[in-house]
């Protein structure tokens, strides 16, 4: 039995503040929810209908409520859901450890919601699974981020800081897509390193350029001025892994 | 003076039905109305503060209305708009014609307007300038489509058909993205031909994918299922235009 004080708490969730204040964040629909089942995030409860729950692998001790798939739909933000919702706690926001190797994306003020997601699913697509981000980043905890990662936020690690701070402490080479960059398609990615992608309007703030050890660049074949970040991230991670 | 049945034209054009009945559409913001006022589509009316109007370049016998920037956003269906915005004739829905050598995205039903725009401006990153869409995309002239295109839309013709139709003519290449096709890493890109980009739940359709010639992967090197559309048809293109 879906109680009102429940309805409630979960509609508080989708505003950042309330997020803040309860550590807690909403997962919705059957895939999100079935990959959080399976993660290492701490679940205060779960909804679904008989259909979902059935088919679930749902650990001992986990509060479960069955509910009609109209009592879901009330509950969801924006996508349509028929399956299930879950509420999970936030992870502490500690900074990521970057191994010898290894490639990390930094984002320098990425706004948008589905191009965070995006970002988040491209990036564990292609085995990166360590993301800084600037304060004015997107919250990863919003229902559409989660949405757009299509299950992927169970597998990446974000920690949001103060970006110029923690550049000043980098020995790895800082990757930064500009108009005048070396090209991707022939630059060599050897020793891991950091990825900065740009803001949506402005692309990578002079602040932050400063840090940019190489500078990269899609050629372009055709007259659009500029990629979509998450787009542009998408094709530098093809051509980091791809083999030289 | 921004007359009442000038704000009721605009916004009835937020629907399709009203589209398709007057054959016009909206663009919105600055790039983007600069971008239109560049083309060959046949313009109605321009709206824009006194700031954008003085900047732009304006084609004599346009009807150009001088707006407050609080008019604008009035009108804004969902972006910030401070600058400007113009009512344009729809082009009619006529074939594309490919040349040799020539590549062209195939849209099997890309239902997102988000994606349909970054669709369109990757392709026009990329130099791919047509897109054959099923009947069931996303309409190009939404405000959302045309607000992510960033412009782009100028420049690429599409082409809505029924596809199973469209496809039995073809004698060129048909790629398409599979789980387990060739390397897009390795595969040659020849001769041209047209790059299939499935649904986003559902992937390529089997009525479809009867017409695949040519099987593609992006290679996986981390845990996300999958992809998304816009994200795939970016790397696909990145690895069409590079040089072998």
């Amino acid at each position: 039995m879906l109680s009102k004080a429940k309805i409630k708490f979960i509609k508080s969730l989708q505003l950042k503040k309330y997020r803040k204040q309860e550590q807690c964040f909403v997962v919705q629909g059957a895939k999100s929810v079935h990959e959080l089942l399976l993660s290492d995030f701490e679940i205060q409860f779960v909804l679904g209908t008989t259909e979902f729950l059935d088919a679930a692998s749902l650990p001992k001790g986990l509060e479960i409520i069955a509910v009609q798939e109209n009592e879901l739909a009330g509950l969801s933000e924006f996508q349509t859901n028929d399956a299930a919702l879950a509420v999970a706690r936030m992870k502490p926001n500690t900074p990521v450890k970057i191994a010898p190797g290894e490639f990390a994306l930094v984002l320098d003020d990425i706004r948008d919601p589905g191009n965070l997601g995006t970002i988040i699913r491209t990036a564990d697509w292609f085995g990166i699974s360590k993301i800084i981000a600037s304060e004015e980043t997107a919250d990863i905890y919003n229902a559409k981020v989660i949405s757009a990662t299509m299950g992927s936020f169970v597998r990446v690690e974000m920690y949001y800081t103060a970006l110029t701070d923690y550049l000043q402490s980098i020995k790895l080479p800082v990757y930064g897509a500009y108009l005048d960059g070396a090209d991707v398609h022939t630059q060599a990615f050897h020793d891991g390193g950091f990825v900065v992608i740009g803001n949506e309007s402005r692309g990578i703030s002079p602040e932050i350029g400063q840090f940019i050890t190489q500078k990269i660049t899609i050629p372009q074949y055709g007259k659009a001025e500029s990629l979509n970040a998450a787009i542009a991230t998408a094709i530098i991670c093809d051509n980091i892994r791809r083999p030289k």
